[in-house]
Formats: C-alpha cells, sequence, structure tokens
C-alpha cells in the first residue's frame, strides 16, 4: 500500500497530511498561511520529515492555472492575497519532490474526497460548495471533475438582491451584490458587524443567509439537475440545512425534485483528503 | 453507410429526418404538433414510406423521462400541452421499429449535433440554449451530455430582475419572473403586446433581452466555465449577439474570461441532426 500525500493550500492555512488510498490519515499539520516562500518551507519540511510518500495531491484556493500545458500550470493566477499572486504552489513542491504531483481547485479537491470516502458516494452529478470568508463550488458531471475552459467560480453567480428587505449593498470587490457579495462569511460580518462564529442561532442574519443558499441551489438545481448538494465550509451550521432544503423547495415549486442538500461527510478535512484521492489517481488512475 | 433517422420532437412541430452519419439529410418532413396518437401516426408513415434506418434518435420537448431503467422511459413527464402529458413517444416508436431508438432531450440532442457538425466541434465543455416560446438549455460537460439526477432545466433559473427599469410580473406558471419568464418569446409578447417576429430591431426590448440573457450567460459561465454558449431558437437575432457579449463581459468584470458566445452554425436543424447524432451513437459508439 502507498502512502499519499496531500496538501490544502487555504487562504488562512495550509493543511498538509499523509495517508494511505483507503482515506486514513497518518499524520497532518496545519501551518497558517503566511509569505508564500516560508509558508512552501514549512510544507516541504513536513513531508521530508518522514517517510516521502508516492504521490502529491495539492487543493488550491485560487483562482488557479489547472492546464497542464500552460507555462503557469500550478500558479494562483489571481488572488486579492498580493504576495500570493502568480506564485506557482505546484512549481515549488517539485522542487524537492520527484513523485508524481496533481494540482486541482480547492473545492474539486474535496468534492472528489467527498466522492471516494464521504457523502458523494456512488453518485455522478453532484456539487460540493464551501460558504466560508467566500462562496466557491465545485462540481462532478457524469463521473468527470468538471474544469471546461478553466475551473468555475460558483460563488459569483447573481441572484435576485430585495433591497427592500436587504439593503447592504454586497461585499464582493468584482461584482458587489453577487451570491459572494451578499452571503459570504465576509458580508455576514460586514452586513450586522460582526463574525458568523458569533451570530446567535435566532439571529434574523441565519434566516436571510438561508434564503440566498436557497436560491444558489435552485439555480444550480436548474442548471445542473445535481443528485445531491454538500455544503460546507465555516458559515455553515446544522440548522440552515432545515431552512435551506425548504426554501429550495419553494423556489423549485414542483418544476423540478429538489436534490438531497447535506453537510459534507468529512467535515473539515474534504480538502486534504480530496487532495489524497488525488494524489492516489496518480499512482493508479480510475 | 447505414441510414439513419431522427424525430425533433417540439411543441409546435414534429421534424423527421433521414440522414447519413455524415450529418447529410436525404429526406425529411415537419409535421404540425396536434393530438399524440395521429401525430405519431405521421411520424411512423414518413419512416415506413422509404428506406426503414438502422436506428432512431429522438429529440423530445419535456420534461421527459431519460431513465431507462424507468417504467415510462421515453416519456413526457410533464408539459402545459395536456394530451402529451404523460405520454409515451420513444414506446410508440418501438411499436413500429425494431431497431435502436435514442431518447434525449431536444437541448441535448442540439448540443450534440453542434458538437457533431457545428459550431461545438472539439470542444469538451460548452452550453446550448434556446430561447424560442419558451428557454432550454442542454450542456456537454468535460465530453459527455450532462443529465445529472434528470436533466437540466436552464431556462428557469432566476436572475435579477429590476422591477423599476421592467415592471413586468413574468410569464413563468410556475415561476413568475425566472429567466423563462422574464425573457422568452411568451415574454416579450405579454410584455411588449407584439410577438418578438414583429418588434423592429431599434426597439427598446432588445436591449432589455440581452441584458436578461447576459445575466443568464454570466451566471452559466460562473457555473460551468463553459467554452462556448450557443444561443439559438426563434427569438435570437444577429443583432442581440453583440448586446449579449457586451453585457455579459461587463457582468463578468474580468473575473473570469467571457466564453464564445455565438449562433449555432446548424441553425434550426441542430435539434434534428442531434437527433441523427444520437441514432448514430446507437450503431457505433464514441
Amino acid at each position: 500500500m502507498s502512502l499519499l500525500g496531500g496538501i490544502e493550500a487555504g487562504g488562512t492555512k495550509f493543511v498538509c497530511a499523509v495517508g494511505s488510498d483507503s482515506g486514513e490519515i497518518a499524520r497532518e499539520i496545519r501551518i497558517p498561511t503566511g509569505a508564500p516562500v516560508e509558508t512552501m518551507r514549512r510544507v516541504a519540511e513536513f513531508f521530508c520529515s518522514g517517510a516521502m510518500p508516492a504521490a502529491i495531491g495539492i487543493a488550491s484556493f485560487g483562482p488557479v492555472e489547472l492546464d497542464r500545458s500552460a507555462p503557469d500550470f500550478g500558479s494562483i493566477t489571481s488572488t486579492p492575497k498580493r504576495d500570493w499572486r502568480g506564485f506557482n504552489i505546484g512549481g515549488t513542491v517539485r522542487e524537492w519532490f520527484r513523485g508524481p504531483v496533481a494540482f486541482e481547485t480547492d473545492v474539486n479537491a474535496a468534492a472528489l474526497g467527498e466522492h471516494r470516502w464521504g457523502a458523494a458516494r456512488g453518485l455522478r452529478t453532484f456539487l460540493y460548495v464551501t460558504v466560508g470568508t467566500g462562496i466557491g463550488g465545485g462540481a462532478m458531471v457524469e463521473g468527470a471533475l468538471l474544469h471546461g475552459r478553466a475551473h468555475p467560480e460558483m460563488g459569483h453567480i447573481r441572484v435576485p438582491h430585495d433591497r427592500a428587505r436587504d439593503s447592504f449593498a454586497g461585499a464582493c470587490p468584482y461584482h458587489a451584490d453577487c451570491l459572494e457579495g451578499l452571503a459570504s462569511g465576509q458580508a455576514i460580518e460586514r452586513r450586522w458587524g460582526a463574525p458568523a462564529e458569533i451570530i446567535a442561532d435566532d439571529h434574523p442574519a441565519w434566516k436571510l443567509e438561508a434564503d440566498y443558499l436557497a436560491l444558489a441551489c435552485a439555480n444550480w438545481t436548474y442548471s445542473f439537475s445535481p443528485q445531491r448538494i454538500i455544503l460546507g465550509g465555516g458559515v455553515m451550521r446544522a440548522h440552515l440545512f432545515p431552512l435551506i432544503r425548504t426554501r429550495t423547495a419553494e423556489l423549485l415549486a414542483g418544476y423540478m425534485a429538489t436534490p438531497d442538500i447535506v453537510e459534507p461527510a468529512l467535515g473539515i478535512r474534504a480538502g486534504v483528503l480530496g487532495a489524497i484521492a488525488l494524489a492516489s489517481d496518480q499512482i493508479r488512475p480510475r
């Protein structure tokens, strides 16, 4: 059995793990995201301090360059984090690692992790959406991870914004009141003056949040006809799910069946386990 | 070389054709959509009056049952046309035709036709959207036609509706002001009191129409990252394309590259040629 390496490269922390292709993690580290060179030095240190894995998968924040034929394959192309802009994460791993390296978006990797070991086992068409500081979505469609021309940026779809009910102008620097601008952790914090983590479950913030996420789930249901939508990320809480399910069904209005809307089975490990699944596919493609 | 049959089953007309797997049509008929039994009798008559094809593809209006294991596979499940509701189109073809029969949504079939012989040759991820009496969309994603749980109903996504600019409440019987409710041929006719065909090119109807379709193209771009979006159907006109392209680019705001937004290369034959492509795949799967 091969050892596999996974790197979840996030905007606030990197999670590195060594595990097996049954999804068990042998050792793991969390590294706060600092300057790129220093952060990647600590990543290298983690892997080089134990038995080297046979392959490494990287699940990266982005937008990223996923085209293997592009000169900047493995790079972060544009991000508000200025020192990471244009930085080649995949390339720095190849400096010290001689085995195969896979590179994916964080959300597609999490989708793959949930497909292999979590809430999407046996499914062919489903979405994995993370609602945190920002909002991002990955998709498996008819058994293949969706890349398209580059990769989706599902968090930036526009949904109806009823300004009479919600006068907040939106937090997205590109689009103001796109979904991310209205429903991300950042939007919640700016609208209500408090971070999502400390807002009580009975605060009206949550019904509004559920209604925006339901609009998105309905739009994605019409567009993809997914078997399931997995909603993860730091903003999601158990009590949001029934609100989102009910409102999504109302919006679909019987025209289509409401897909399952569920929590990730792998929880906060979906990303790093997805990275390990990517590594596994490098050794033994499925 | 095998003869192939195609049936484009539409709400206003059926187009039947016999052609080759290079996309050439040998003979063709248009049948106004009447009562189901009489319409299907005329379909049978067309095919039985010449050399029988080796396989037949059906590109159907819907919603339809595409699951081969379902008892009502090949049926229209729900439609405002009451006498077609629950009618099994695929089943009636099997009554007189012994060869393989393929059954798809009209929009997925048109997508396949454009992929084989038209504006999507060589692409892996693209959308085919028709804007006519209603709005529907098909998709190929990473080389496979998207079905998901059932099939998408892309026309029913919700987009921002600025009531100060457009006070029309929307024409969709299920969702009022979803995309179809705001931008279909039916919506145009009810909003402006005249069918789209007779509205002059310089009428403000068209800028509004382009803006709604651009909102949809932007949302689908964020969700699918498509290489191309093909816009067909009776409402589309050449002068709409530059308006839609410009507005979509504005909405994407540089966050993602704007996909090509183009007319179908097969024009009004995309559906029936897609049905022939489906038939071709029954004989020689690709």
